[in-house]
């Protein structure tokens, strides 16, 4: 088992989690009661940190995990959690400006794009030589 | 194998699938026509039980695996089931009104912290264990 | 491993990650910026696009990987490149126009039932044979 991807995983979860508590304190904040998610641009854009968080979750998982156990799992759990960096960076932007939200973005990206690439090589690989 | 957790994983999609089913009735219910998922406070909150089950999945389903393949199966399985037991009643709490959504809602998260608290004792475990 | 599983299952990550560059651009065509998700009717049919192929996820995953492990790589594979198929259907369908959603979205589930009845098949069959 790859233990250090597991744990990035969890990481990753955790954060994942509390961007749904971002949410949570923000319709208080702001006023915007369950069910509603529209109607004050500062709820929308939180609300929209937890949702881009959670459209990425089954791009990132199947990269993290298919890579891990394709290819290694140090390199997994490291890409992993330069993910996880680019989305601190992410969430604390674009909770302040639509604007400030590019940055961590693109890191959190780059690291799913290696991921990717990493899980794409360690399949054809393997199938080539076998096992 | 963890046969159980893996049956017990079917069950959760399963129940999962049905609150699409949910919201496609509510559509024609209170006539809320696709690709709207506004403007009626009662299709609202069905909308709102199936987005959070959804948000909900990429945390239960990696805690519920790493739980089950660290700690063990039955463990993972039963507590797999409160969380399905504990959706079952927040789906049927929250189409009725947004203020008994609570309820159940504690029981899936009672249930994903202990999948998640379970699952980091066992990998730091098996890492300072080896294997 | 389940090494075609493994090639299509990116392949799907793939094709999700292209409905939300989908989404981006429609933002910028019919002019609905970020964090908005409204107010436009064909931004809302391609922002749908991307929504649903989200909420399947969490299914098609599941399912496609438990088939692999317990019943074969060959069938989660083939069944997961006919999920594809009818999706990439279900997208040139549905950012045309609403009713054009609906042959598509019935392939990809034609597929998704297969593989979530094969793998309670596969996994009872194992629990009742052992192993």
């Amino acid at each position: 088992m790859p233990h250090y991807t597991a744990l990035v995983t969890l990481l990753a979860v955790l954060l994942y989690f509390y961007t749904g508590i971002l949410v949570a304190k923000a319709r208080g904040k702001f006023g915007v009661k369950a069910p509603a998610t529209t109607g004050n641009p500062d709820f929308e854009r939180v609300f929209r940190v937890q949702m881009n968080t959670l459209e990425w979750m089954p791009i990132f998982l199947p990269v993290l995990w298919l890579f891990a156990l394709y290819v290694n799992d140090w390199g997994a759990a490291a890409l992993g959690l330069i993910w996880i960096v680019g989305r601190i960076i992410y969430i604390s932007g674009y909770t302040q400006a639509a604007d400030k939200r590019h940055h961590g973005f693109s890191i959190q990206a780059f690291a799913t794009i290696a991921l990717f690439i990493g899980a794409v090589g360690g399949i054809v690989w393997r199938m080539m030589h076998g096992g």
